[in-house]
């Protein structure tokens, strides 16, 4: 029977770290800042910016949130990042994902200042993760690397099979696992032999948007399972991961909900605090 | 016994390409300019930059070369870097390297505009690779991808195993060969079971820097082995694959010399035609 890995443990002491360390910025007059926008009205995405807040509130960080109606221009929306760019108070700058249909996500994403960028998604931050020199990390993965180290996985030389390509997720995912030395493949829905490759896997990383979709017999007695999906149904939520099948051949496996979704925003408020001491030249 | 890859003859298709292209962009009054700068007088550096000035005269580019001396600061190379970034008669700037140690790869790199960086190398547009929306594709693993095209061998469903995570070749080769849709390994210096993991290859890509390092005993029969390698071995070069043995088994092989390394340069080509196209606003 695996092991449980608990999201909402290792989030709350990733947390934890940054709040002792944004203590110290305050010593010197410094506090970082978060401005999260949120347009139109989708339920989960308000539900995340609700848990941002939170999660700044309780590390010590300012935060503001601009919640701009479901019908906002780009020329609106494009106006409150730029005056959120120049602003010295400002850190990290986030725009809740998805965005209504008549706005371009990816304009917004390059309209937010490098710099300010603590999602990571603009091209500049995403190629700094494939060149393995970053100052942001991508939330969710970063989120899972965090995980695996806290419960000491070891990660180097060992098979990491990740099932999903998307920027968000599958392929900076891949790319962390690489530069911690993991031999990783990346599957996704034109893969052939899916559940062969998935057996060879030490660590299953499952980012496909299905629930139930990594079944028992996808997985080698002994993997590492890490299920990054989300899946609402009926207002309740599944990962990716026939859970109760799974957890009796892996030896660790992340629970839906409790699991991955908690670290991301303990990744995000650790980029956010690096924004900060990258503005004020604090070092590492 | 395996179909040799002819790079000499796949890179002459794609000059031929991109000079049509350019003959008909001056018929416009725009010539594409590709700046060459080198630093030091490394034997190598020199013959790739004299085979870039060749090929550019080749398509009817304009091209400048700028030598400077193994001594150069970062001060005097980056005030170079900064007046072509103005120039509007230059499209591509390219910086040969390896530089001399004293300079700062990453920073050299920076300071070229990421609309002329043709070698695809900042990290924004390392960023679109990852991303997949770029304009420019990195000059090695994007030759790799043509001479697939070229001698239509399928990649999507396939399983493609890339020995090697470089920067320049590694990592984007994995990512060009996910977007077309192969399922994709990245093996390395790390990886457990390395000869395992590569006769699972359906395309296997070998971009490890040791000559001969593929052997017939990592291949499986009928795969296309793409070697990246160039090892100069007293004077002579020799690829990261065993060709003589590899090449029984292999239903299509890159030679070395006349694989991979011509079709660089053509890809070169193309990034710069595609950068004067952008810097005029011309539809592709």
């Amino acid at each position: 029977m695996a092991e449980r890995m608990d999201g909402k443990l290792v989030s709350a002491s990733v947390k934890q770290r940054v709040a002792d360390e944004t203590a110290k910025l305050k010593e010197k007059g410094i506090t970082p800042g978060l401005a999260v926008i949120i347009v139109g009205d989708d339920p989960a995405s308000r539900v995340y910016v609700n848990n941002k807040k939170k999660a700044c509130a309780a590390v010590g960080f300012y935060s503001e949130e601009y919640t701009l109606p479901e019908n906002t221009t780009m020329e609106q929306l494009l106006s409150v990042i730029e005056v959120l760019n120049s602003r010295e108070d400002i850190d990290g700058i986030l725009c809740q994902l998805p965005l209504p249909e008549h706005l371009d996500e990816q304009a917004v994403i390059d309209a937010i200042a490098v710099d300010k960028d603590v999602d990571a998604f603009s091209p500049a931050n995403v190629g700094k993760i494939m060149i393995g020199n970053y100052d942001f990390l991508p939330c969710t993965p970063a989120g899972v690397m965090e995980m695996l180290k806290y419960y000491s996985i070891p990660v180097a030389g060992k098979h990491c099979v990740v099932i999903g390509r998307s920027n968000i997720v599958g392929k900076p995912a891949a790319m962390l696992m690489l530069h911690e030395n993991a031999t990783v493949t990346i599957c996704h829905s034109k893969t052939q032999n899916l559940k062969d490759i998935c057996k060879t896997a030490d660590i299953l990383v499952a980012a496909v948007g299905k629930a139930g979709f990594v079944t028992a017999d996808m997985v080698k007695d002994g993997a590492v399972v890490i299920d990054v999906g989300i899946n609402r149904i009926d207002g309740k939520l599944y990962g990716d991961v026939a859970f109760d099948e799974v957890e009796k051949k892996a030896s660790f496996i992340t629970p839906v909900p409790g699991g991955v979704g908690p670290m991301t925003i303990g990744m995000l408020m650790q980029n956010t605090l690096k924004a900060a001491k990258l503005h004020h030249n604090i070092e590492e």
